[in-house]
């Protein structure tokens, strides 16, 4: 088999069989296959696109190139979700102890990253002494006993993935459906998910900005699961503004402890009910997506999801006190508020714009390098649709610098007010099972 | 400027720019910008193509990558030939004393390469005493007391052309008409040429199989030269059999000698009085294309053409008593006659194998270190159309070596008879001048 056959292959519209991605893929992560031949392969695959059983084979080429996770002494179906990411999302955080409070196992293994905010780990070592750093046979071990546990990553997991997406980036050949998909599903798949919750994000701070290419995506890697024997399924939720209220770690652990209680902001509430149902439906922890909802609404009444939350916090070293007094948690200096200029509606609030304000506070990294300030960060006090007095806050800005100048004269441009009426955008706009 | 954004650009359909294609080119040559990234703009550009404009920009791009061929101290307008390559390929033998003949200025820079047969240089090393290793100063010299002069390739000519066409073999981009177009004429203007006859092979022995193809490449280059500064025009000529009889080194110089006395084969004569008439049209030394034709046929007539061949080989150490005495052309051990297993009409000569047949025998390089044998090769004793009795030859095996059992067998292969009458192929299907 020689690689140039196969780009002139794909180039020329023609399927790629399964001996031949796994050839690329094995070749590629060993290093006998060069990346300047890959790449002229991803701009052929951009342009041509792959057919469905390519996509999958593409996918377990890719989980089959390293390390996968055996989650196999863990009781029950291992349901994972996976959000194509946004501003202000903490439905990880919400998510975790909500289905764990009806018994689906969750086994996160999760990372830091770049972004606005840190990722879930960050998030939770607001929670003064919480850690991740536990044994796989500990981490087993609290699953089964707690249904909850974090883990930091470890192993070599999907690094042909990696290599490709490091690739990818720099030759103009990440916007494509069939790899991002593959990409995304390799690495759940590699982390030892039985089954798939995806949450696809559309709008004007989602990587997808139509809802057309959000559904693509969302359909393509509902295939891919279910084409590898993972039940997969998708929510395709809005992301034209940030979810909820915060963006910032010990902000969003904060809100995360509200929505748990019940007191959360109304869409993130209503998208971790969303995205639980299929969690614990597709666990088989309830026979219906009505009796599943019913189920986690009686957890948070109840207070059983508040109590996983604790629970869990306790077993990675964490003061569990926060859930009762979020006073504990990191608190900035400086709390300052963003009073509207004029009276009017929301019309529009640029999330990525919002985002970058958020990180320019310290609540993300811009580099691998960037130190996280878990207590910096924005709270949103309006959303689109809501409708502002003059001098109303806005938004309340977390900061440790006083001059926060520049954060203000972002937040404004990326908040419109409108004299007319705003219909608030819809949360969910679809959902892909099959 | 970033390469990735270039990639983008290109990979939208969008138009780059004089700076950005001289940033590509420049930053490839110098290693500036890995391969990688230009082996995903090239896959880009076979997907878009380019349009005009870019693709005069990439060619300039290319020539100012590398040292330019000084000719101004030549009189008179230097008008180079180039063939996209064939088997039994003997024009540029036959064309340089021809056109030199009747005045115009041959400044011939050749190389060996691989292939079926040997490149210029090879084959008139057959002439004893014959060498290309003078000085430039002697070459111009030559050129401008005898109208031709033959010289080694020297001096670093578009080395962005060179690398990137290394990198095309290997990722399945060669087969783009933008970039073989650019590719061919960065080569022809680095090399001086004021003006450029290009002869475009079409058929199935040719690079392009289809006239369509065929005719879209000639286009290409006709509006590179042009829009460059440089007159161009494109003959399209068939190679769906060989050109002439003879495939070997010393065999086409014999077959050359032939031509130049007036008694060559048809088809060969035919198209280099084609392309001549151009040459000599675009080098002004005729005003229309009638006239310049005729010029050269009646250097063939009174013998000047002839002289012409001989004063070059002289003023190069060659031994010109070959023109009237062939035999003194090395001369192979066995000449060995295929004769036709059945009486029919010649319907097909792939050409392709035939040339592979000859490199059998030793007439060209297979690899760079292969050694070359000037004496061997084949004549064609029938071409398309002929009729050919039971045991009459087909061709003509000239082999240094008894056994030649594969070469007969792939001859065979190559060569097919038919009962009904078979029409020979056009050998022009057309020229583009603008």
């Amino acid at each position: 088999m020689r690689m140039v056959d196969l780009i002139e292959k794909k180039r020329d519209g023609k399927e790629l069989n399964t001996e031949e991605i796994q050839y690329i893929i094995n070749g590629y992560t060993d290093g006998s296959i060069p990346d300047y031949q890959v790449s002229a392969l991803t701009m052929a695959i951009f342009f041509q696109g792959m057919t469905e059983k390519e996509r999958a084979d593409l996918t377990m080429a890719m989980v089959e190139s390293g390390d996968q996770i055996d989650l196999t002494a863990i009781e029950g179906i291992k349901v994972d979700k996976h959000s194509t990411g946004g501003v202000g999302d903490t439905t990880t955080l919400v998510l975790g102890p909500l289905v764990a409070a009806v018994g689906v196992p969750v086994a996160k293994m999760s990372g830091r990253g770049l972004g606005h905010t840190g990722g879930t780990i960050d998030k939770l070592e607001a929670v003064p002494g919480f850690h991740v750093e536990i044994e796989n046979e500990e981490f087993i071990r609290l699953v089964n006993e707690n249904k909850l546990a974090v883990i930091g990553q470890s192993g070599n997991l999907t690094p042909a993935d990696k290599k490709l997406y490091s690739l990818r980036d720099v030759t103009a050949t990440v916007n494509s459906i069939p790899l991002i998909a593959s990409s995304i599903m390799s690495k759940k798949i590699a982390a030892g998910a039985d089954a798939i919750v995806l949450d696809v994000k559309t709008g004007a701070g989602a990587f997808m900005k139509s809802l057309d290419d959000s559904k693509a995506l969302a359909q393509a890697m509902v295939n891919i699961g279910n084409n590898v024997g993972r039940k997969t399924m998708a929510v395709i939720s809005d992301m034209s503004q940030p979810l909820g209220f915060a963006i910032g770690n010990a902000l969003e652990v904060k809100e995360a402890i509200d929505t748990l209680r019940g007191e959360g902001p109304k869409d993130l509430t209503d998208l971790c009910l969303a995205l639980g149902s299929h969690m614990v439906y597709l666990a088989n922890k309830a026979s219906t997506l009505e009796e599943a909802r019913q189920k986690l609404e009686e957890a948070i009444k109840n207070g059983s999801a508040l109590k996983s939350f604790k629970t869990f916090l306790q077993s990675q070293g964490g003061d569990a006190s926060v859930v009762d007094d979020p006073d504990t948690l990191p608190k900035a200096k400086y709390v300052v508020e963003l009073p509207a200029k004029e009276e009017g509606y929301v019309s529009e609030i640029v999330a990525d714009a919002v985002g970058t304000a958020a990180m320019w506070l310290g609540a993300g990294r811009a580099t691998k390098e960037s130190q996280i300030d878990l207590a910096v960060g924005l709270e949103l006090r309006k959303k689109m649709g809501d409708f502002v007095k003059q001098g109303e806050s806005l938004v309340t800005i977390h900061s440790n610098q006083e001059d926060i100048e520049k954060v203000k004269e972002k937040l404004y441009e990326s908040i419109s007010l409108s004299k007319e009426n705003v219909v608030a955008p819809t949360l969910i706009h679809g959902e892909i099972t099959e």
